[in-house]
């Protein structure tokens, strides 16, 4: 059936059993791709019979259906053209694991962060009402996303009357499973099926008190209109604005259909919160959804199997149960990531010091910051991509307020595969320009170990950044201490000098290695970036013609820009050099986004090679 | 009365003919001080007697009292031992506008942005109870506030029993009259007085309905709990957690007090949700309180005045609403800033094309990607602090979905009175890491409406940032084009080049007519920041043996890095020195910020000259 589906159109005259069959076409199409080259597997068979519906009852792309974060959006790919070349999912040039409107006009958002769908859907329902255009837009959400703010202030700005839907996609979890009051407060919307029925008991009720005499029918009469607006108006949703209906089945097409066709009658703003099953139809994955959230390659006969590698993530967890052990005063913070970042391990040891606020990372900067006022030391773990998110709280609700806190940035550098909207690459840009802030970026799993230790036992804020993965392996036996945070392999008076940190430096040190053949050259690697150790760097650099700056981040605000002002400052003029990520990088492995930035040896010494001939 | 209170300890004790005698007082010093001064009136007035039974019913600095922004915090201040400074509120070295750590113990944190004081109140709070301390911490937050995501991003995370209590400071305002569902949701519950009462009815009504024979009974009986627990939980915040106390009269301060003893006595997070009068007990602040929101110095007996001086901000937006009048795709958007932007003149003639989405930067962010994406030509007026709180969405809703949108960023550069929270110096670097972006830096009125007009016009993320209030009045005849956004006055072959922008060019420049007398010296004004024209600068100071960057924004990230690396890759060895803003800066006038960071042409000439001497 599916290879027949070319656009949405070609599903909408389909019979129920052609469907039927279609969808377990999806399912295995997804369950077959991801086992090869993972992906998000739970997300994407919990939400097959939605896309289905969602496709058939509106019209894409005149009608605009915008997926939250987008990891749930293969069953829409695979319907909108994609099939053909869904087996490169998450591949260099390949499709992308997340929607992408590069890739097609189906695609309305590039999306990756939480929160975003319901903003730009706003924006495009109100763009379309100026328009005078009938399209519905509709914003597909999961219940996770619900735990972040953006969704609050969206809802507030959703009182007009605009062909807006949003279903809230309910699998009770995020990635973990939820935390707080508000998936709480969705138990009680799911298990309040009978509350349609009672509302129906109630209206009766209140039909047949007899309206004669009697305190009590008084009493009755006057609170009749009361409950019927409070039984009306009892649900949250509905108390900020919209319309709301549900809960309904998520994984029944028939019913989906059913309800998005109530959902387009509606003349405001309306949520359909529909119930799904994360993993559904794969029988593995439906047990245990936390392991098939994220899969990497496996054999679907026998199923995924968790992974206990060990990788900076790991590395900085056990670190930190250590030195909680040791201090008291440690605690961690997360925003949905606990297992991302490894803290479960934390959580698992101190449940009491542990706290998940949700897909939040705005709530976690200030919330650390208050516990830091507390006098706690809390260890915020954040991706570098969603601590973009956090920037003004640690700005001005750590940072200014002049306490002490740790921040660990994970996915700090290019990540695989996810793409774009998960590259860490901004965040040294960005906390460098944090007065008084002190970041680490280690290279190895004991540097991680010292840093974390250095924060966790510093002052003021204190950044611990690392990528990815593992760590690399090679001699690193010529590297001595130069400065504070500052390693040397190679001459003090080097004619070039290669200056790097983080993971990349395997490279930057090889290249070096090569150029030494023909050049007087040193490696100087920053395990403390920030504040960056001018003298030493001055000191490395007094002899340098030229110093290239290898930097797996964003050049702009980068440490190149940084040592190079430091440099001309000095009154020191080398021939500067800038090797960084310059712009958005797409979905790739590490590997060949390395290719991409010029990060690979052979690239590096080819390129100050150059620069030393001009 | 109120020269007696010393420290909160000292109004506990007093009889309630003394306390209506300190709140008067209160009331008469807040009025006499920022009539001279200027500063937040009527919100400050508002809150008197709240902060009076705050203070009475709480003990701090044990038990921490929050206030949300800060903005509302006089009174508090007036008992917490800073009466006789208090004449030197938003004054350098005076007393700050808003709560301030560095002032107080009473201050527990340094506010400014919305939405910070509970994030802050819960950690602080789960701090406490992980210490076993029984202190009470309590945050006032503004109903304005309750637009801002982080509130539930928090309230999300309330659900425990924490003794933590929230205080809904109910005004019918933020900044403007609010916008959006929830403040309609507010007025809903402020008028549920009688819902206390049918509370009681209602259960009255169940008890007396006799349990026996018919359908009737029956069904009562079955629905009896049920209502029971809708009625008890039919409030949004309930829904999420919350045990809420109100709405009540905030300006009765025997009432708030018990409200607060009985917030006191329970076992979980209670929101005491409280109306005030804006700018209560000044007559025409209570008539106005929108113009008494923030006053300028005025005269108590006449009243403050509306000032309709020429801005940056009255210049954009009437250039906005020329361009809007001629191109129907423009439209615009704040984040509860429709005044301050001067966007209020847009509101009027383009009703439909206008949207508030409250104090949200984060969702204007993405709502603007969202509206770019239907077709329209957005721009999005924000204030450069809060703007920090868009990063992401800015980098990832707009620019990565390759929309064509503009970002007015208001308040761009040092800001006067209100201090650390509100200056404007990191939005240059946290904006140019945006790959692809346009940033224009206008010195002038006219730059500003040429380059908003090259904004609307332009492709991809645009982005005109422009300082509070007037522009600098000299004679910059001698200023010619040089390049792409780049103005040149003096000698192309000039020895000393100082290159600057925005309004500390002035001053660049008279430093530059300084040392000429000396020096061949140039002035080089960017009025486009980015994409820098390279070779124009690099043409500019290439017979340059010292480059001065003069930056009105922050060091680390800036254009002055930027600058100094695009020299020394191509080549250039010029003496860079960068004059900037280093770190965080208290409140004082722009004078005396510009003394303190080095921008008065005097010291600039020094440094130059010193560095020249080197």
């Amino acid at each position: 059936m599916l290879e027949y589906i070319r656009s949405p159109k070609d599903i909408k005259a389909l019979s129920d059993a052609q469907v039927t069959v279609l969808m377990d076409e999806l399912r295995g199409e997804i369950i077959r791709t991801v086992a090869k080259t993972g992906g998000h597997l739970a997300s994407n068979l919990g939400i097959v019979e939605t896309t289905v519906a969602l496709h058939r009852v509106f019209n894409s792309p005149g009608d605009s259906i915008i997926f939250d974060v987008g990891h749930q959006c293969y069953a829409h790919k695979l319907l909108t053209g994609r099939r053909e070349s869904f087996s490169t999912l998450r591949t260099h040039g390949g499709v992308s694991g997340f929607t992408s409107r590069e890739e097609s006009e189906h695609d309305v958002l590039t999306a990756g962060h939480s929160g975003s769908a319901l903003p730009i859907a706003l924006g495009l329902a109100r763009a379309n009402a100026l328009e005078g255009k009938d399209n519905y837009v509709v914003a597909v959400i999961g219940d996770g996303s619900f735990t972040n703010g953006m969704v609050y202030e969206t809802i507030n700005n959703c009182e007009k009357d605009l062909k807006l839907i949003i279903v809230l996609n309910d699998n009770e979890m995020s990635i973990s499973p939820n935390v707080g009051g508000l998936p709480k407060y969705f138990t009680r919307l799911r298990n309040s099926k009978r509350y349609f029925k009672l509302k129906k008991s109630v209206q009766s009720l209140f039909q047949r008190i007899p309206l004669v005499g009697g305190k009590l029918v008084r009493a009755a009469y006057k609170t009749k209109e009361f409950i019927k607006h409070q039984l009306l108006h009892t649900n949250m949703f509905e108390n900020m604005g919209l319309y709301y209906l549900g809960p309904a089945d998520g994984n029944d097409e028939k019913k989906m259909e059913m309800l998005l066709e109530e959902a387009k009658t509606r003349d405001k703003v309306t949520i359909v919160h529909m119930m799904t099953l994360k993993g559904k139809g794969y029988a593995p994955a439906e047990s245990q959804p936390d392991l098939y959230h994220f899969a990497g390659s496996f054999d679907p006969a026998v199923g995924a199997v968790a992974k206990h590698e060990e990788s900076f993530s790991t590395v900085f967890a056990q670190s930190l149960c250590r030195l909680a052990e040791k201090d008291a005063s440690v605690v961690a913070v997360t925003a949905a990531m606990d297992k991302g970042t490894g803290l479960s391990v934390f959580k698992e040891r101190f449940p009491e010091r542990f706290f998940d606020v949700g897909i939040a990372e705005e709530c976690a900067a200030t919330f650390t910051g208050g516990l830091a006022m507390g006098g706690k030391t809390p260890v915020c773990a954040l991706y570098s991509t969603f601590l973009q998110r956090s920037y003004d709280q640690i700005l001005e609700d750590i940072a200014l307020q002049n306490v002490h806190a740790v921040i660990a940035v994970d996915r700090a550098g290019l990540v695989p595969g996810d793409g774009v909207t998960h590259q860490g690459v901004f965040d040294v840009a960005l906390l460098s320009t944090v007065p008084g802030i002190t970041i680490y970026s280690p290279e190895t799993f004991k540097e991680t170990e010292e840093c974390l230790e250095g924060c966790v036992f510093g002052e003021g804020l204190c950044v611990l950044r690392y990528p990815k993965g593992a760590e690399e392996q090679y001699d690193r036996s010529g590297f001595a201490l130069a400065g504070d945070g500052v390693l040397l392999e190679g001459d003090m008076d080097a004619e070039i000098v290669i200056l790097t940190y983080s993971r990349v430096t395997k490279e930057a040190h090889r290249a070096a290695l090569m150029l030494r053949k023909k050049y007087k050259t040193s490696t100087v690697k920053l395990v403390k970036l920030f504040p960056l150790d001018r003298n030493a760097v001055i000191s490395a650099c007094k002899n340098a013609r030229v110093v290239c700056i290898v930097e797996e981040a964003l050049r702009r605000g980068g440490m190149g820009e940084a040592v190079s002002s430091v440099l001309s400052e000095a009154g020191l003029s080398p021939r500067v050099c800038i090797i960084a990520v310059e712009g958005f990088l797409t979905h790739a492995t590490v590997g060949e986004l390395y290719e991409a930035c010029g990060f690979s040896c052979d690239r590096i010494a080819e390129r100050i090679e150059s620069v030393m001939q001009e």
